[in-house]
């Protein structure tokens, strides 16, 4: 039976290897560009309506071009060096199927947040001040059905991320993933806006939510994301990636594009 | 001459064959997420204006996109497991073609019907209860005009999946057909969408039709798009790819991307 | 030096060789799936806010998106068979850049304004009876400025088509060519269109004035797109490709993807 | 360790070597299709409107597009020529980074600013004598402000360039290289468009503004997209790309595609 790479905490100078620290900048670097370009849409939004403005069509597509084309743009800078996570749900989810070590994980997730606070501050100083909005449920919606949505909507970019970029059987189509993984989150930012948001990642959320203080709702962005992405990566790597043995000639040393 | 694949049932043992559990399950995933962002952003749309909205430019392109770019990872995400069908029409074409066998076909029609209704059942979960919309021929437009435009434009998107997804010469192209395959279903929704809401995919219109129990005009949905993919699938197999007889020295067995 | 490929009037049998058929073919189909989306999108607007609308920036994004996501498709799903010029602009660069026959643009022609025509009769019985719009010059804009804004924006397209997809040394950008051949009259349909409708292509501009009966300012869009693509053709092939001459060993025969 | 290719000026006859003359007329060109949609969008927009309209979620989406749209088809026709860079920050950061010699910097100096002042010139021309717009600071927004803007928004695009099209590592990402570089603009389009116009671009803005003669504010398109160019440049070369000797047997000629 196929057994997926299992890592208890990593290699055991993962810590200080160099790969290691280029793929924590890579998520760095990748998330920041993706946290500002998408809380920075909102920002203009403000910028053009007022902050009181509700959500209309034409504010909707281009909230969700922003994040749709930036984290496109941001996967597209870091996959070949860290797989292209941007985001803590995904890393979540390659953790569970066992494709990233602990210890990656660790400091993946360090590293993304870090990108969405640098990306909330920088907006701060360039916008004179202006109060990153992030995340909230909006009036009417449940607690509980703004969690749904966030799961369905993220396990619907992690199984995206897997099908395209994680599985060994993906072949060509890993060099479109990016654009797949940027343009899912693109159409359910067109499903969710308007309930809660739609974030599908805790970094984009936390960064904004730290630099704007507001923490109204925020657990939702934490659990919604974190639990859609794990079961996305169960269930396409204990269903959907052929359960075969390896032929036994191959035996590959991990290579960053396998995460 | 050149025979294309034709299968009477299937291969024996296809019903069990593990391959086959995966494609079908790859269908039902990628179905579900296509719907759940195609449907869902029409309920968005809905949550912003209100049931009795007119569809303007705006909403118009919202609901386009969010249907291309899902449509576009949903096939991405399966195109290398099941041939990427997410269409009961596409999937009716590769059957005409002879690109894949009747046992397979139903599978898969199987599993882009459930996908579609998991999906409506869940957005309707997430927004505490909102009726599924789905598709209904607008007021002043013929049942028989929104056949026909059903039809042309399903036998687009069939077209366009045999040139770039099945024809044995697409070559590199196949790289980006799910993205070509997403986005000529964006293209023709902002043509049809006025008209009929633009389905091209019986799928699509029957999950939301059933959980939010709209039958109104339901028999469209199946007649246009199985008629159009039909018909692309017959027109591109039989007089655009090149009807010379396979060298002799070639007899790959049957890949999943063969469909 | 180098010496682009040139026929007088083509191979002997060019004219009963299957290929030619299988690309006249193509040409008809993926022009036809072209003009069926852009013209649809026109008469979508007109169907939702009736035909003496002013164009705003929500219906240029709609047409234009309508037009770009088409011709991608069209293009693609024609590229390997014909070269995807699904524009009789595009097929006069290719001819006076030596990369095409006399015989077989003439093939190419007479499919593209087929295609335009059968996609404008089916709009027309689809929307039962919609009169198609088409292209004219907009109030307060000259015929002559019309002229020069056609050829400008038809040779940023022919150009694109031979950096991406007819230039020897485009490697794996080839892959993405139909991608930028449609995005980029995307971007000029939002640059054209409160102008002149930003047609770049005689055969989109036919079919619809031939079945709409509307000439008012018809040969503008014939000879603007026609001078723009021979502009093109001759300033990349003879200024751009590199004039070495081909190493002694390449003898490659025609093929397809060659036009 | 790992030396990036330094050029103190260039190879002795670069000035006349023909693939300096052909790089630098690719620039031409693809400056001139990039900024011709660019400012065309924006002329369209005041023919719509007129000049003194607040920009919209619509006109914002609009002009958004047409910049990504046309970047896109611009660097993908030239990358493999000239390096697609179509921008003199993107210039300064390959050269800051060592990937090009200062001689050839210049050529694409002049290339890029040469194309930018033909496109409008004939927008002017085209339309009938309207002043081409540019680039201005929008009321309320202080210079310093905008600065920091334009450096971060220009930092995520020549980080992406660096990323997809220059880093020796890309792999098979180069394919998607200029799209992700297209769509990176179109994302900071939306966030910058209504605090300064987000032009990212020297050239971009000065073409415009030349033909327009509007100079105000005009110093900041060139601080800061130059400072965040410079920056992206130094931070992937000498922190991300990585630092090993390259293998002893691995001398490639300098190909067009390695800048």
């Amino acid at each position: 039976m196929h057994q997926p790479r299992r890592y208890a905490l990593g290699r055991p100078n993962e810590a200080t290897h160099p790969d290691s620290i280029r793929a924590a900048l890579a998520e760095f670097f990748s998330t920041f560009i993706f946290v500002f370009a998408g809380e920075g849409s909102i920002l203009a939004i403000t910028k053009m309506y007022g902050e009181a403005t509700d959500l209309r069509a034409g504010t909707l597509v281009a909230v969700a071009l922003a994040h749709a084309f930036s984290l496109f743009a941001a996967v597209a800078s870091s996959i070949n060096i860290s797989g292209g996570h941007v985001n803590p749900a995904v890393t979540l989810g390659c953790l569970v199927g066992g494709r990233i070590s602990l210890m990656r994980a660790i400091y993946y997730w360090i590293a993304q947040l870090l990108g969405a606070v640098v990306a909330a501050l920088l907006l701060r100083l360039a916008t004179d001040g202006m109060r990153p909005i992030g995340y909230r449920v909006t009036a009417g919606v449940g607690d509980w059905h703004a969690v749904i949505l966030e799961i369905v909507m993220t396990f619907a970019l992690v199984y995206t991320v897997y099908a395209t970029a994680v599985d060994p059987k993906r072949g060509s189509l890993g060099t479109i993933a990016p654009l797949a993984i940027g343009l899912v989150v693109g159409a359910n930012s067109l499903v969710g806006g308007p309930f809660d948001g739609a974030a599908m990642n805790p970094a984009r959320a936390f960064g904004p939510a730290l630099v704007g203080w507001r923490w109204k709702d925020h657990w939702i962005f934490w659990v919604g994301p974190l639990i859609g992405g794990a079961i996305a990566g169960i269930v396409y790597e204990f269903m959907v990636i052929p359960q075969e043995p390896p032929p036994p000639n191959t035996h590959q040393p991990l290579a960053p594009e396998d995460y």
